[in-house]
């Protein structure tokens, strides 16, 4: 890897950024096309997954791809699906040279793109900042290798870890700055997830406000009797999508309630008293999420840790105590040694407003 | 001010640093003495309060206190104690210019100092950093103007605000470069104090350790009916003192118990179930202490919070999840709003180890 090669695959990479949380079921994937040192094309890809990177790229290199560079941030799609394949769409387009950060592990990919690109006579370079990549495409990644989307759970509380008073008063703990951020976190995951009981507590919307985003998360709420309050989340169901998750034993009219709302209903296996968190998300990666933020409450987060299903821990922390009788964040989770605790390991912490974020990831 | 007055009295405030947590009950001050520009002299109150920082400097300087700047982070002494004043030592120096940060709230100085050297016919500036100079010395002006220590309250929690699992387990949570930082925290205060729920749970030892102090810091326990373990703690009073802080109604057998261990028995007023929380501080007050290091657990926690007591909070987070059974950092404090929450400003936080340290002033 060349000093070169580096810095526009670095480009590609933040430009791949752009489509967190707005393309799956498709990864988000960056393309630069270089001739003589020159950026000719940059490309990503589009809002629901579509173009791909390297088609807007080429588009907007022109003729000037002839002999060029083509970074790509995951490796060129080989099968033809809705539109023809990138790799062959490279090759067409008279590249000479393509740089790779990842082989893509979808089968129906999986080193087929770069072999075709080898075929037709191109230099082919892979695993350039592919542990960039890996960290930027965490999500697809996930979904292709685990069968279930990345997970990140969100806390935030008080000092002494409540997320809201005895009384469930819960607005505000943290100040406007933290808000604010939780909107940009939204829009860069595919899904917000919370359990039934934060909407039975909160009837939250959970949608992006604030700005507009390219894409309104889908809204998950894992509920297995689908005892929920029939508010603000059905009434707002054209604004973004709701799935709502539950057990077979839910009651057949809240069932046909919340599908003529215009929710989309997901029937999984129950584990005890609630859901199953595997199955939760087993279902989720069937159909395409690759991001989700999960909101809690603390039920929720607890069956979701206790599992080993957080990948990602979100933590804002404000400067109020409130005490012991206060819903905690994390519920239960029947550890019986210290030993047993599920570890994070620091990212980041910085002040964000008058409150601390920081950031962890699973060990 | 001019810029000079501004550096040497930075260095000064640097030196009176040296003397927190060991020079109780007097103000840890700081003196540097320059002459034409070089500093000919430094000198911070040495362990146990004297000999005083103007004394230190005054005897480096020697003949080349003559004519020079003293800069002092405190109003000189004017009373006759243990020893001469600084105001009047600085005089007989030869001192031209003395240029003070604060002026003493203690009544029996309190403008005598400033006073005595006018008179004597030294050019007097006052007002230097008195920003900087009260954050240093917060300890010994609350005991002056508040009758008590200032209080600084560490938490050492999982992310999910827990010190403990279900089963009391607790070593441990933070890591070793937290756990290392906590003592050298002990060593800049006065005491460490803990409720007795903390003792009976734990038997922590409460010394510094790791490193020699000065000064070991006293150990203070609040235990209305000093239902406490005899073991550890009673063992190291000739390590650490030991204050034993309880109500009127604790067994006659246990104080003399305790005092035959060594241990300093205070009695104070009860409030409800506990003690006054008030009346504790009161009484450190009384004995000289000027900064507290409280280290929980949550019930005393609580009680202090719910007074308005805590004036810093010292929080430590680490990437773990205990769940909803394991021990809360902050018991009940019995909220009716999240308006009547006590709230801190942020002053800082950053990674420690593996773990976030972040500290907080009282609104």
């Amino acid at each position: 890897m060349t000093a070169e090669d580096a810095r526009f695959m670095a480009l590609a990479l933040s430009l791949a950024g752009r489509g967190l949380g707005n393309v799956w079921p498709n990864p988000a994937v960056g393309c630069v096309i270089v001739r003589a040192g020159r950026v000719v094309g940059r490309g990503w890809t589009q809002p629901g997954g579509r173009p791909h990177a390297e088609r807007r790229a080429l588009d907007q290199a022109g003729a000037a791809a002839r002999g060029a560079t083509a970074y790509v941030t995951l490796e060129p799609c080989a099968h033809h699906g809705k539109t023809p394949p990138c790799a062959e769409a490279l090759v067409a387009a008279g590249v000479a040279r393509v740089v790779s950060a990842l082989e893509d592990p979808d089968p129906r990919v999986s080193g087929k793109g770069h072999a075709l690109l080898r075929a037709a006579g191109l230099e082919v370079e892979t695993g350039v900042m592919a542990v960039e990549a890996r960290a930027l495409q965490v999500g697809f990644l996930s979904r292709i290798e685990r069968g279930r989307p990345w997970v990140a759970l969100k806390l935030a509380t008080s000092f002494d870890g409540r997320i809201a008073t005895q009384t469930g008063e819960s607005q505000w703990i943290t100040g406007p700055e933290a808000r604010a951020y939780v909107h940009a976190l939204r829009a860069r995951f595919d899904a917000v997830m919370v359990g039934g009981g934060t909407v039975r507590a909160d009837d939250p919307l959970l949608t992006v406000r604030g700005f507009t985003p390219l894409r309104q998360p889908v809204r998950v709420v894992a509920s297995a009797a689908l005892d929920l309050p029939r508010d603000r989340m059905a009434a707002s169901v054209s604004e973004a999508p709701l799935w709502l998750v539950h057990a077979g034993a839910a009651p057949q009219e809240a069932r046909e309630w919340w599908a003529a709302q215009g929710a989309e209903l997901i029937e999984v296996a129950a584990s005890g008293a609630g859901l199953a968190p595997e199955a939760i998300l087993a279902a989720l990666g069937t159909r395409g999420l690759t991001r989700v933020f999960c909101e809690g409450g603390g039920r929720f987060a607890a069956a979701l840790l206790r599992a080993g299903l957080v990948d990602e821990l979100i933590g804002f922390t404000a400067g109020v105590a409130l005490g012991g009788e206060g819903r905690a964040s994390v519920g239960a989770m029947e550890l019986a040694h210290l030993a047993d605790a599920p570890r994070f390991r620091l990212m980041e912490t910085r002040p964000i407003g008058g409150d601390v974020l920081h950031r962890w990831l699973a060990v």
